[in-house]
C-alpha cells in the first residue's frame, strides 16, 4: 500500500510524463532507510524517497526528484516552464510545500492517520495546535493565491498549465482531510485538487 | 544591524553575481510583514526574504529568490549547473536546507542568540534537544557528502564549482556556533565555510 506523499509526488510526476519507474519499497517503521548500505550508497539523509539514475546515481528529495523527470529532454509534456520568472515562482511553490505545508498537513496526516493521536508522545501532543494553525495558515495562502489575492482567479499556481508546482502540493492537499483539514473551508483549493485529478495521465496516490 | 539568513543568502547571491540590490527592512518583531498590504501586495505568506522584480512582482522563498538572479542573462558567473542531474543535486541541497538544515540550526541560533534561552516558551523548550539532534545530524550528512561517501573529497556541493547550493547552506551553517554547533566536530564544513568565503564577491553576513 502507498502512503507517503513525498513518494506519491515522484510517481504522479512520472505518470503525468508518461515515464515508468520501477519502484523499490523500503520499511521505515524498521529503519530499513537507516541502515550503512542506504546511507552510504542511497541516501545520506536516510530518508525516501529518492530517485535512482543508475548504478551509484540516487537524487533524494522529492521536489528535485520531479524536477530533474519534468526535465527530461524526451518529456511529452512541459511540467517545467521556460519563463525565468515562472520558473522561480515553480521553485518558491516548492519551497513552500517543503517549509511550511508539508511539516504541517503531512506530519499531521501521520499522526492521526497512521500513528494514532493516542499513540503520541508528550511532545508530539504539544506540538498539534501549532501545527493545525500553521496547516491552516498553508492553505489559507493556497486559497488567497488561487483567489488572484485580488486579481483574476489562477487555475494553476504557476502560469497557464500545471506544473510540478501543482504536483508538490497536491501530494499531501488532497488527502488534507485525513489530516484533520476539511477542504470545504477551501473552495478553491478543493475545485483545484478536482482540477488536477482530472490532467490526462493522472495517477492516484493508492493506485 | 543584518541577522535574518534566509535574507543574507540573496544578498550573497547578488554580490557573487556583482548584483547591486535595493534593500527595505521590515520588523518582524513589530509585525510589519503581517500587514494587509504585506499579504495582499508582497508575499501572502507574511514572511521576509522577498524578492521585489518589479512595482507588482515579488518571490518569496530565499532558495527561489537565488535561482532567479541566478538565472539572470547577464550574470557574471555561472552559480547554476547546467547539467541536468547537477541541476538537480543544486535543487536537492536546497530542499534539504530547508527541511532540513533550516528548522533547526537557524531556528535554535534564533533561541540562543537572539530570544534568549530562559524566554522561550514551554513548548520552545521541550523541542531544544531534539533540534540539537536534527542540527547535528544535518551537519553529519553535510560533512559526509564533502568527504565523499567513500569517494573523492569534495570542494563544493554540487560539481566543481560555488553554486547557490553552497549559498542556501552557508547562510546560516557559517554562523553555527551562535546555534550551539562548533563546526570545530565537522571539519570538512568548516574547511568548505572558508572556502566559500574567500570565493571573489563574497559578502558576510553583517557587511
Amino acid at each position: 500500500m502507498h502512503i507517503s506523499g513525498n513518494c506519491y509526488k515522484i510517481r504522479l510526476t512520472a505518470s503525468l510524463l508518461g515515464i515508468k519507474l520501477n519502484l523499490i519499497e523500503y520499511n521505515i517503521h524498521k529503519s530499513e532507510t537507516r541502515t550503512q548500505r542506504f546511507t552510504t550508497h542511497v541516501n545520506a539523509n536516510g530518508r525516501v524517497p529518492t530517485l535512482q539514475i543508475d548504478s551509484s546515481t540516487f537524487i533524494p528529495e522529492s521536489n528535485a526528484a520531479c524536477v530533474y523527470l519534468a526535465s527530461s529532454p524526451d518529456a511529452r509534456r512541459k511540467l517545467i516552464p521556460d519563463d525565468r520568472l515562472e520558473h522561480a515562482q515553480m521553485l518558491q511553490w516548492m519551497f513552500f510545500e517543503q517549509y511550511s505545508h508539508e511539516p504541517n498537513v503531512a506530519v499531521l496526516r501521520n499522526w492521526r492517520a497512521f500513528v494514532g493521536m493516542e499513540n503520541l508522545t508528550e511532545l508530539q501532543r504539544l506540538q498539534v495546535e501549532g501545527k493545525e494553525k500553521a496547516g491552516k495558515e498553508a492553505l489559507d495562502v493556497m486559497e488567497r493565491h488561487l483567489g488572484g489575492n485580488g486579481g483574476e482567479e489562477r487555475k494553476w499556481f504557476v502560469g497557464d498549465d500545471v506544473s510540478v508546482a501543482d504536483v508538490a502540493l497536491f501530494a499531501y492537499t488532497h488527502c488534507a482531510d485525513t489530516a484533520g483539514f476539511d477542504l470545504a473551508g477551501w473552495p478553491r483549493v478543493k475545485a483545484w485538487v478536482e482540477r488536477v485529478s482530472e490532467v490526462d495521465g493522472f495517477t492516484a496516490l493508492d493506485d
